[in-house]
């Protein structure tokens, strides 16, 4: 059976060279990759302010994207945006590459540092960390002073800006494992982990927008999905000024019995 | 110097009973209040789909208020929402009474438990403690199966769930002071704090909208705002869809010198 | 290209039914299962004791797995048995279902419970969710006093075992996610998801040898490998009583550069 | 109604200028404050021995406090001597300024840290930290190695000692915010605070003994005191060598119903 | 060569069975036992307050002990009232009996809860156990509603309620070992643990004083004693109010070179 | 009466040594001290893999150490391979080094650190931290560089490097408390303690061995063993290719009453 992954990408810069980052795991399973922007916000994701400003807009994608029949959902950002929320909406999984990569690193080593755009998401990222229950294995954020909207101007230089990261997150911070803490970072992972190796260091790099995907994978093979009690459906009311697909997703109570 | 404290209400229903609740501080400090409520968004927060709607809109009155000479704001909500974002763009304090009532509940005693709303809420609430590092000291979260817009249908009712709910956290799970976990709750802290009293147990209840705008004042009188280390501004760039006020707050890099 | 995954059962029984739990997923990216159990040991593992004498086999195995060009190694019972150990001394990945559960267990909801065999490995399972960092999401571990060897004996009368706990750690105890934690619970992980759907409880059910298999799969796609930094290579030095196929993994060094 | 603020400073040295420190508050809400030294101890507060040694002489004030008629108290030393003991003997509240500072800092930013005089205090207060419970959130403490009876002899240099270990806490350390941590810092936070903006630094910096005097009538103005279940009444007995105002407070019990 | 470990009871009531309670080990290594109570202060510890004023005794018996060339001083209470002012002003072993007890629990189990008098000193004793780092391990601490000086009235009476706390400890908690939380339950540490026993729970019962002396022993055969890099000697300064024997304790400074 | 406590050491390699290291203890308390090495395994022990190859014969050693009626057993390595196991299948206490001296370290001041061989022990050593509850207490752990085969050779070299490392650990790590982490680090703890005094550093240096032998002299006094609810005794099954002697310890369960 065809299983159909969509990614909502939360800014509204186009993205053509997503699905790039993913094609070759097209092959897997009757895998199919469809990938939307936003409508409405920033054209980037850099501090709690546009994170806000992009959430309304994933929701609405995420709705859309149940309605479409997608099997599950990747936001495609690291910061994570609206993904409780859309997890309340929705019955499909919905993956974050923050909180996913920061899961498989646990499984790969005992500590592991992300290295990232700007000094403005090392507290948000932190704080991600507390809630996801991993923050006692994150060596460090580590970043490399590059705006997200200026990486792919020159995708060398990021890749080893993001290398020379790496070597201090592992030397200096005790990291075992490091992950590319964007998705704009794209088709660099196994450049970078081709570097560490050469530094003597061959430690796994995690590309964000591939493992989530293949995390969503997991999850719909195994037929797994977020527990409602943990994201509880929202009761249906009056919003203004958002027109948002209704709502169906079942309410749930811990006490029923 | 009159000091003007702007109560930010994130939904769309008129509160025009908020101001009563804080209208006896007035006397203090020359202190001055308005409130408004936002213009889209739902009517009221109950789950992370709430917050996400309402998010922008909290946002655009923040920028509003600074610009309207506001010298602190209060986001009239438990769930805090926008409340990290809202510190990125304006330099006066801002203050969420779920941050600020944990934080005054660690100052009178050793355990607290939050009574509240729903179920649907007590996830958002702990991961809330999570992030403002007060897990370890929160007893419990005990709600009373009551929507937010229901409250003020019997509010007598409310106060006496309220309080069989306090007692059992007091009891059952050791907390020492009771924070009353919905700013919908008007006029009802003495009443259970008498309640609780007449049970033998004389602990603090918290008024989370009073509380948080007495916050508000200590930190003017100190002349103490957000760190823009933990809140770094946003940069300017192109938003779609939304009309925001300018940013007019200045970036700030630790790694300047 | 077909993926050849190792199931390392270790303990003597013979396990003719492991294949069977995963056999489904043999369509998937042209998977290959392999399953053996070890030579030496006991015949279930409910104990340190029975860990120490099931480990070597496990090695014997992990060793002869990499020669007979496995890509990836389960090891086949939820007290992850030598898990660590194996990780040093191949390149391939390798599984537990103990660790590789309750990852996955905090990507589907915020608190998990372990339902299992005896008293007697609850520190055990308890002390791994403190060395893998998620023992704050543990809500806690249940047991339905029945030993390993007798599981197969009535597999309905364990699934109704079964269900009865996890009701009781979703209401008592506030877990939002089930793992089913021995992987000896063959065929039941649908049915007990589907006794808490007709409870009104409809939570994730986490079946531990189909998850790690997934897991593997996971990992294998994406190219990632544990880390030799977190599990170093052990020097090749003589060792009397055992007969180990040689070590054959580089050793690596932080401090290197 | 007014309201009168003692404070304790747990020291036999005399200390005219502390009341200059505070003086601008007092046309708040009608404060009032007067400042006494204890009788029996040492002549600074730099260890354990020290803290002991003024702890009796400070209960014995705060019991005369109480019957003075005092609102509130302040006990004027960063290493808050004797403060778990005064919130058993009095019912109006009793403010530390290492406790409020550190709760009021984790309100204005992620991390703190806390500048002070002697390596001697930082294991003391670093135990406090663990105690409150924001232990997480304490960046660092440094000193200046400085004893407090050296500090009024140059004021300058102390706070140009204080604005460099400031800078080195926020640039190595990650600290987003400055506490003061000593109550003898008088009159320098805001040269701090400026000399911090200079570097391109604008963070806050918390002066210890206006924070908790703002802290004390916050919570006045809220009604709020102290939890007598985490404060428990002691029960009256005879006692040997100490001539204590007797003490009043009713004990409570939380098991009574 | 002969020990001479002082026991330094922290109230003024005459304690003459004490010695009877350790007698037995003298025969090890030629241990010499005095033990002397404290001059000022109150006739038992069960509060911060009580704490307080018995802490300036403790100090003043702890430098007569090492100017009498006592090898190790154990302070009397479980409460450890001055523990680490005593550490900081003589440079023989001072145990006290919380701390000590706490961590031979950890060393016996995984789990321990502490059995003792009243409700009012069970958040002193949790903050120490933070403080101490056990407060993870720590299961519960449970109270028989028994002040100190009734402990001797009917002590059969007493060792009945512990027997009924610890099996609760036990079965509702969790505890794998059980603490007597106060040094004046005398001669029932085996009672107890019989009955535990004919309970069917054969779990270890702590002795304060005798695992004290014990634990004090063992560091004076170690020729080990307190950090003072943890515990550093305070400056000599004026005291007023206090004769305490003349401070000898050299300073210590970890950044001398 | 007289006191047996037999050291099993880990590995095949002679340790003719051992004994010389505790003699002097052996006048206290009529102790007698036997040591065996185990008959299959590695030469030492430096990874998880040499300790999965060691744990069976240290518990073949373990069963016939109580047959043969020593009173206590001591695992002669760092890596405490098997102690969890050990302490399931005898009565007797069960110490082993790594457990023993952090627990003491603890008692002794605020933060210890480890100095030790090899890099590939420092992730092993701080899991086990996480299990003993005492990682927060942790500074660090530092190496040498050195394998444990290579130990002997230079034992003067290996005190100064040590010595090299526990000044940093003091002076960078902020350790207070050193501990030598190998137990074949014979002879050098006093020359260690002896090099930091003449550095200004007159911290404690806990010797593995010893440590260990006195505490468990402590437990044997104390009357004190293992909770057979922590370390539960395996049922009797079949076990293919170990001969053991036979288990007799009795099961217990919390559940009977």
């Amino acid at each position: 059976m065809s299983k159909h992954v969509r990614i909502i990408t939360p800014h509204v810069t186009p993205a053509p060279k997503k699905l790039l980052e993913v094609e070759d795991l097209i092959g897997l399973a009757d895998l199919e990759f469809t990938q939307v922007n936003i409508e409405t916000g920033p054209i980037s994701i850099e501090s709690e302010f546009d994170d806000v400003l992009c959430a309304p807009g994933v929701l609405a994608r995420a709705l859309q994207a149940e309605e479409d029949g997608a099997h599950a959902i990747i936001i495609d950002c690291f910061g994570d945006p609206a993904l409780h929320a859309a997890r309340e909406i929705v019955s499909i999984p919905v993956l974050g590459p923050g909180e996913t990569t920061m899961r498989v690193a646990t499984l790969l080593g005992h500590r592991f540092s992300v290295v990232t755009v700007l000094d403005s998401v090392v507290s948000i990222l932190e704080n991600h960390a507390k809630i996801y229950g991993v923050h006692d294995q994150l060596a460090s954020i580590r970043v490399i002073n590059t705006p997200v909207r200026s990486i792919s101007h020159d995708i060398n230089e990021v890749a080893t800006k993001l290398t020379e990261q790496a070597v201090l997150a592992i030397r200096q911070d005790r990291a075992d494992v490091i992950i590319l803490g964007c998705t704009g970072f794209l088709g660099v992972s196994e450049v970078i982990e081709s570097n560490l190796k050469k530094e003597g260091l061959p430690v796994p790099v995690i590309n964000p927008l591939r493992t989530s995907v293949m995390a969503a994978v997991m999850m719909l093979q195994l037929g797994l999905s977020h527990s409602p009690l943990s994201y509880q459906p929202p009761s249906r009311k009056p919003i203004t000024g958002y027109t948002m697909p209704s709502l169906a997703k079942k309410s749930v109570n811990r006490d029923r019995l």
